[in-house]
């Protein structure tokens, strides 16, 4: 029986996605949620629901970390707080993974103050599942460490071809080291020296530089860069896709009536077609290399996400991920 | 009267599109055009026009450098190429700017080599107008300086800012630094220190932290960044831009008749809205900071981008750019 410990108060939407993606996930057999949280809401938002009261318990928690804080101070002074409390559980063994939709810097601090790094990991990435218009790949790192180090990256890429390996079922993924030019001497200090080392590990299918353009047409499964060009990737990504599809909207609206009767025409094709581009079916991001699992989703979550990360969550732990992870990091003590 | 040297052999379309691009651009008064590469070729091509054979002058040339060579040697090596005379054309004071469509790398090592920087200048940043919902945003560096320091930072967006404000007349343009997240303490520490620098510098209306997602927002004129994540920055932006389309076009013809005619009925209206993306119609790319103006066009360069690309010159010239953008730097003895 997998338990998966769930943050119901981080996110926008806060305990109304999460009570009601939990609810929705029970339909998958074996595992059993924890809800941390104040108890007179959660009580209250599972008050619409009818399930299974076996599978899911309500772990009552009297603080809140909000967005607004400081994720390190936050961490250490809310000891109550529904996220440390939940990432406590993991730590402790009393839960398999954790999920949240609260602060992304909260989530990425707690995860190493509280859960707490895998022996030999020297920097645990958020590795976020993106669209391409092949599929999907695995960007890691998109948020946590940013002034990397190329060894760091070096494991990025060995952590996220175990990942796509074993919960996408790519069978020895491509991995792409994010570059500005496919040419051997390209790249800044960081990048030439990852590269080398990537090169040097026969043992992963390192395919060399991706260039940014390159990464959305899926020519590699695993991308690796620090966090600060992950960022970069996401947020263009992001930013493009809204802006291109909204100047399209507009034109077919403001363009006379046979236009208006055009974008009707095309309204359903275009929704089914561009479907695969919303981030948020494909679950949360996962922290990687922790001693257990960390599941960060979105703030504006719904619950549809959320049910998709606690499904994740739980394929995560019956895979043994954590410890694969660990296994495939040569052990050494890694400094601070 | 504004000279302007063309390197008529780089692109792909080479001596074809630079030719073209040059006899159209003599419908703008007050300037003459070196034409720099081999004659027979030149000629050949100038053949199919009538201009006047005072303002066009081809300067021969026995060597070409091609995109495989490795840039600083073939600037190095091929003293009689296009691209090396036309530089010193400009450094000879014989052309006041310079234009070619050839290797980029060879592009940015021969401004740095041949043409030189400006005294104080620590490093000549490649800047691309690119298009946003609002207009268009400077980018620099968007492909000079990986591993950049702060001050070089700081000097991208002075350069920048005064580029902004004398071609294109934004007044007291605004100035944001490529970050990944509003808040005071993010970034990397490449980041955080320019941030500071440029935080201090009043002389410039510098706004903070801009998300790559809110660039093509259009809420900034002058965004700065490293070029390696400027690099990344436009490559995104061209990547995701004709993912998008070409998934859209692809549903519009595979959707059956009535999206076949919606996409007839939508062709010109979404052709003539999405015009302002198309990067060519801004002109060329300008490396900031050298001793005379050098613009890099895209290597799959029209005659009509290189047409813009000669007008810009001469605006640049004619405005003395590069002894305002020299004013506005400290002067400073700069260490290799």
């Amino acid at each position: 029986m997998v338990r998966i410990a769930i943050d119901a108060m981080g996110g926008d939407l806060s305990a109304k996605a999460m009570v009601k993606g939990a609810v929705e996930s029970l339909k998958e057999e074996g595992m059993k949620l924890l809800l941390f949280g104040e108890e007179e809401v959660l009580k209250q938002e599972l008050s619409s629901y009818s399930y299974d009261p076996e599978r899911i318990e309500i772990v009552p928690c009297s603080e809140n970390i909000s967005i607004h804080e400081s994720p390190v101070m936050a961490i250490r002074r809310k000891k109550d707080s529904s996220l440390v409390r939940g990432m406590l559980a993991v730590k402790n063994e009393e839960a398999d993974a954790f999920i949240s939709a609260g602060s992304t810097g909260a989530v990425l601090a707690g995860g190493q103050l509280v859960v707490g790094r895998e022996k030999g990991v020297y920097r645990p990435p958020l590795a976020a599942l993106i669209p391409t218009k092949n599929g999907v790949c695995l960007l890691t790192d998109c948020g946590a460490n940013v002034d990397a180090k190329p060894e760091w990256l070096h494991q990025f890429a060995k952590m996220g071809a175990i990942y796509m390996e074993e919960m996408l079922q790519i069978k020895n993924p491509s991995i792409g080291l994010v570059n500005i030019g496919a040419e051997e001497e390209k790249g800044n200090s960081l990048v030439k020296a990852a590269m080398q080392i990537l090169r040097e590990d026969t043992d992963y299918n390192f395919i060399g530089s991706v260039e940014a353009r390159d990464i959305v047409e899926g020519n590699c499964s695993v991308v690796v860069c620090d966090a600060f060009v992950g960022n970069v990737v996401l947020k263009m990504y992001e930013g493009v896709g809204k802006m291109l599809l909204s100047e399209i909207t507009d034109t077919m609206k403001h363009s006379g009536p046979l236009a208006l009767l055009a974008a009707l025409l095309l309204k359903k094709p275009l929704k089914k077609r561009l479907k695969k581009f919303d981030a948020k079916q494909y679950g949360g991001a996962p922290i990687l290399g922790l001693k257990g699992l960390v599941i960060k989703v979105h703030g504006n979550t719904d619950g549809k996400e959320v049910t998709t990360a606690i499904k994740q969550a739980k394929e995560f732990a019956e895979k043994k991920l954590t410890k694969k992870i660990a296994e495939a990091i040569d052990f050494k003590e890694v400094e601070e």
